[in-house]
């Protein structure tokens, strides 16, 4: 069975990974992102960088047109950046914005999408980090969204959050993923450490259909030790 | 000893009860908000409600231009409001939008503030919402708002956020606090569950005067049951 799903975000690097795996089993992918991925079926680009709300009305309507009256089997929000700074720091405010308008937005957005194009029992995937259950003195505006999307999860899974019957809300928190950025920012780090993409790429295959779902609303600590990956509630 | 204290959000109905408070105790207090609260002995007005970083740029130079060279005791963030509404609504994003700038804005910037104006071994309080501890899918921007506030606090507590040496940095959760609003809004509910102002009020005083302050970082649940309030660690 051919599955429809959503990535929103899907020119990450993890969005990319998602995008080929799901592509490659022979599904059906749209993807979200400020420019095309060529190798998804469909576009939505997102061209409103300035108001929430001009975003949100941007991006429905942009998913609106292409699927028309049919419903995705998933929607996945890997959509997120990273920046650092504690609160004397020059670009503070600057970063704290992004990384709100980077992670909360698009994972806010994805909730009403969730609402509107998700069939019942769907699934919806958000995108937080480990770091963020304790506090990020270092990097205070990526902590500070990412405990924001913890939440959101927590909201959208909920039988009254507006998301359509049985559908489930799950959220990951890497500690670290095996991107290219993350190589290229941290060369000596111990890439063992990392979780490779395909895993999460895979993790979200197996959930689409419906199978080793973990309860809708938790929360994942995606830790990997030695090359091995593992994903826990907390 | 008269103290020295800024409230971001000094308009609010807490906001006015804890100017009040520390004025009738014979401190110094500046507050900051849309219009001037003139009990206070000085007043920071916010005209930029559209940037992050303008109305950030707007308060350091407001206050900046006010104190001068000198520190305050402690700073009072207790700016907010309250939006309902779950993925599925009308003004869902715009809610989010609405309920982001007003505690996450004003809570990040008072985290700046306290960087450039506490006395080393100041008090930086943050207002969140024990609601947010979990899922709140019937007011889903209040919650992420909030949860992304009680992060932050344990962000800014850290000795590496920025702040001055020994200053503490608590995040009041109450359930409900009995505001003039929320009887207005909920007149048939039971008024000795909520937290009266004054205690709040006071409990800021005490912690200002640097006695009975909580560890730093702590995010405090505050409850009321017949009248009688509790402040809990969580």
């Amino acid at each position: 069975m051919s599955l429809k799903v959503v990535i929103y975000g899907g020119c990450g690097a993890l969005g990319r990974n998602i995008v080929s795996h799901f592509k490659s089993n022979n599904h059906h992918v749209t993807s979200i992102d400020l420019m095309s991925n060529d190798a998804a079926d469909q576009n939505v680009l997102i061209k409103n960088l300035n108001s929430w709300q001009d975003q949100h009305a941007e991006v429905v309507d942009g998913l609106g047109s292409l699927l028309g009256k049919q419903k995705v089997d998933a929607i996945f929000c890997v959509a997120g950046g990273w920046a650092g700074g504690n609160a004397a720091s020059q670009n503070y405010v600057k970063n704290c914005d992004m990384m709100w308008k980077q992670s909360v937005w698009s994972s806010t957005i994805a909730g009403n999408l969730a609402s509107k194009f998700l069939k019942q029992g769907g699934l919806l995937t958000l995108t937080g980090a480990a770091p963020a259950l304790e506090g990020t003195s270092g990097m205070i505006g990526y902590g500070l969204a990412k405990a924001a999307v913890h939440q959101l999860c927590k909201s959208l899974s909920d039988s009254s959050s507006g998301l359509p019957v049985n559908s489930s809300v799950l959220c990951i928190a890497p500690v670290t993923l095996d991107t290219p950025m993350n190589r290229k920012n941290m060369p000596n780090a111990d890439f063992s450490s990392w979780t490779p993409l395909e895993y999460i790429s895979e993790t979200f295959l197996v959930w689409a259909k419906g199978e080793k779902r973990p309860a809708s609303g938790s929360l994942l600590k995606v830790e990997t030790a030695s090359g091995a990956t593992t994903a826990t509630p907390v």
